[in-house]
């Protein structure tokens, strides 16, 4: 089953001709998620064919301009092209009344309803919750209230193993409930335990994304385990104490977390338009998390 | 002198990878005029290598998102890139608490002064003026007030012709007399009066600009012997139902509007997103008005 990250920009606050500001388009068995929304967002769903109208839940950590100058042009293109469905959006609740202006100011509306849903920014909750995932909001350390988020598979149901079905003739709906862990009971009352009728399912995955963050020890708790965190890394060493002083990551920090919330995969984003050659975050990073990767506009990595 | 127009974005409301959304700069001399500033717009200054931190006036017709979308992230940018001269904005003054509640709740400020120019879309009025410029704003008709732009070049000076200078001996304090249109008394007290001493100055040159608007026939005299006329065409013939509905113009609405203000060039633009071929703009434009161009992406046109 599909559990995608494309990122459709990884450049931080003033955007270049290489990197587009923040936008990542999270892609869960044909369920779309879009992790902030920064200007020309629309325009990079458009030029990795992403079908953005399949969007229905858009999550801003906060309110600077480079994670949501693009929502307001992807809304109303969303509009124009004939969207009916609502659309789910959870940030700070003054991104609303910003919304709701700039709609008002250019006599506006939109023909599909936008339910707002208010981050608070104080400890980790769960903010969205589907028969499959769960999407739980924590706080980050930025000059703004900020809030990373985790994307999480729900335990799957285990595997029945076929022969199993055939060998004891197992009418369909009992399949179900062995699935959910039921034993098996024979006609001549002999139970069949049902560790011997299925097989342990896939492991639940889940993606952390932190940005834009200070490093913060609390980070690791929130991205425990997470097969894949991706962390901003606004700076390079040398450039740390400006990183201090803006209360962003280094590759190191973004590294630091990784080890700490002994994560899968650590990828690094956000970098400051000062750098024009990114292998360095790679080569920082990886002397203290070895399996660490570059978001580069395009790529998809699998959770 | 250079009087000239660069097309940042000629496409109409849904963005695509073929067109921008509106955008222009006009580089008259080197100083920088914005005509509209679409999401995106920053990253094509970036693109056609314009230096934005030379736009000291930024103009916006109307408050559709299509042409504002990419000012809040263009004044960020100039904020973050260490602007500190003044910016001045001509528009309706609902844009500016727009851009003060982005600020706002981001929790950001801009170092440099915006000067906000509110705009009365009633009739044509002198908006700008500086030693060598006149910039008016003139009603268009949209389903929101909108207007169009006209920057026309004051009268020039007259040339003095460098064999009379050497001829009569003439000081410097009394050439820019005669610049200005004085004679010269010699001193036997003969005048020489000043068309014998001047060649007539290029004509000013003038360019204006509609969009977005249904035609109307008032334009032709906001336009009147303009050298460029930039106006709008979002359909074609076929869909000229559509363009009436939407208070928007054809290829030969424009056209039109450019025989009837007798100007001197007509550039088409905003071209609805359905059309993936813009020749037919220009055929539809030309069997009216033969001196037409198509606006695209990238395009400087003399004025």
């Amino acid at each position: 089953m599909k559990f995608d990250v494309t990122i459709l920009g990884c450049g931080s606050a003033t955007p270049t001709l290489r990197h587009n500001p923040t936008a990542q388009l999270v892609n869960h068995d044909e369920h779309y998620f879009l992790l902030d929304c920064g200007e020309g967002a629309q325009l990079q769903l458009r030029r990795f064919k992403l079908k953005f109208q399949r969007i229905n839940h858009i999550f801003i950590t906060h309110l600077h301009g480079d994670h949501y100058f693009g929502l307001p042009g992807l809304l109303s293109t969303m509009h124009l092209l004939g969207r009916t469905t609502d659309i789910h959006i959870y940030c700070k609740a003054d991104l609303q009344r910003a919304m709701d202006m700039q709609l008002k100011i250019s006599g506006s509306w939109l023909r599909f309803n936008v339910i707002w849903h208010p981050l608070s920014f104080e400890g980790r909750e769960v903010i969205f919750e589907s028969s499959r995932l769960i999407i739980e909001s924590f706080p980050l350390k930025h000059r703004i209230p900020a809030c990373g988020f985790r994307i999480s598979e729900k335990e799957k149901q285990r595997n029945i193993i076929p022969e199993m079905v055939k060998k004891y003739n197992i009418p369909i709906p009992r399949i179900r409930q062995i699935k959910a862990g039921a034993d098996y009971k024979l006609e001549d009352g002999t139970v069949i335990e049902n560790k011997a009728l299925t097989k342990d399912p896939p492991k639940p995955k889940s993606y952390a994304y932190c940005t834009d963050t200070a490093y913060m020890p609390e980070t690791a708790g929130n991205v425990e385990n997470a097969d894949l965190l991706y962390h901003e890394a606004t700076f390079l060493d040398a450039d740390s104490a400006r990183a201090k002083e803006t209360l962003h990551s280094t590759a190191a920090d973004a590294a630091r977390v990784a080890v700490e919330g002994k994560v899968g995969k650590l990828m690094l984003g956000h970098y400051s338009a000062r750098y024009s050659e990114i292998q360095h975050f790679a080569d920082e990073a990886q002397r203290i998390f070895p399996n660490t990767v570059l978001a580069d506009e395009g790529l998809t990595v699998s959770v």
